[in-house]
């Protein structure tokens, strides 16, 4: 059976930088970092005892798999400087679909990481979702057993699936994110400190684990309370942008009622 | 000094349930619950060893505070029933002013405890925020005295900033929420399970007690990538609804980056 030992990135960002550290400590072997960064690649290559350099010093013939760890807008030039590869490719992109790796070889796939990652924030690679794709089966099952030593949670989705699956990342986490953000922008403007707020936070997030966020919804558009609806939007008169999110949100709320 | 032991509710909803049960537990004595409801004031009554009625039946000779724990729209048929109160009365609504208490009596105030309630998921008190305000110096120590037996995140807040925090907790639990919602739509009309995306939801939501939820920003929006913004948008056509809510909100994260 095909085994994933020695693996390379190119790419130093976030991602790079949490998946390095998960297989790393599961005692994958990290042959090197390469990309255009070279303060961060030679940061990241020092730390897990790896080679670092420029794309074209990549060696094939040493690597078992090659994961292309960059933003999506930066990864058609990644592929133009690569050369054609023999190896097993893996991009880490929740929205690219599978086949923009095509031109570099036969051998290609996904291995996506759905977790919100930054660099200042430790993350427990046990308890993130491991989303895998692959052109070969045997290369899927290689990326599988791999996935498998840095995460319980492992899934085989097709580039459609993985799509869904990021933009519904967004709305949970990125523009949950930003409604946290509005949060504390009320509050600090009015004296009061965010963190009475984060248990609130905290509460609503862990209770969809054994509620549906539909049984879960709870706050005045959800009874149908108009009176305090219409209080709020007026007390958002001076901040129209926050206060048509306020409508727009309340309205969705009140026609999801069944 | 004023002591507070022996309380009574009006209302048995998801807040009178959970803080009675956080009393009962700290040893505060509950004289009674009283409302209309008569099936679900008996059960809470019952469970801790309590007397229930109307509102009619309240004896105030032998309470140290009274607790109406209605919806707000209900609030005023309550004060109706109730004759001028000669004890210490409170309300539990994040919206309401404390004046609203003020035709019955001149010792009122509020203890709204800043958490989301459902009736079939325990709450633990000690990590929920209460939020007191009296009209009297001395019924808010003894008030502040009450709530740190449940909790030890206890503040002084006026009816102005309540209401803030009301705000700030919609957006941050109530619109969240929605947008989980919407997320689970996203991928079980996907075939994909809802389960995937616990642990990012947790993630983001843990993210925020140690980064500011502007410091924490990730995804498409914040990092200006229009072209992954547009295919989302272009993905969601058929659903017209999220759409204008991943358009509206991704326009104010771009707008917020600094």
């Amino acid at each position: 059976m095909l085994e994933i030992n020695k693996i390379a990135f190119i790419g130093s960002g976030n991602v790079a930088t949490h998946m390095a550290q998960a297989f790393f400590k599961a005692g994958i072997h990290i042959i090197g970092f390469y990309g255009r960064n070279q303060q961060s690649t030679q940061e990241l290559a020092l730390k897990y005892h790896a080679e670092w350099g420029a794309i074209s010093d990549i060696k094939y013939t040493v690597l078992d798999l090659l994961i292309i760890s960059v933003p999506d807008h930066a990864i058609e030039e990644v592929l133009k400087e690569l050369t054609t590869c023999p190896i097993l490719i893996t991009h880490t992109s929740g929205s690219l679909s599978m086949e923009v790796l095509q031109i570099k070889g036969d051998r290609f796939g996904v291995c996506y990481p759905l977790q919100t990652f930054s660099k200042e924030k430790e993350v427990d690679f046990s308890k993130i979702p491991m989303m895998l794709e692959a052109t070969r089966e045997k290369d899927l099952e290689a990326l599988m057993n791999l996935a498998k030593k840095i995460s319980p949670k492992v899934y085989k989705l097709n580039s459609p699936q993985r799509k869904k699956i990021h933009i519904a990342a967004v709305f949970a986490a990125n523009f949950s994110n930003y409604l946290y953000h509005i949060a504390e922008d009320l509050l600090l403007k009015n004296d009061i400190p965010f963190e009475v707020i984060q248990p609130l936070i905290e509460e609503t997030s862990a209770k969809i684990k054994s509620l549906s966020p539909y049984e879960a919804q709870t706050g005045p558009a959800h009874r149908n309370d108009q009176e305090t609806i219409d209080a709020h939007i007026k007390d958002l008169e001076d901040i129209p942008e926050y206060q048509e999110i306020y409508k727009l949100l309340s309205q969705r709320i009140k026609e999801s009622r069944k």
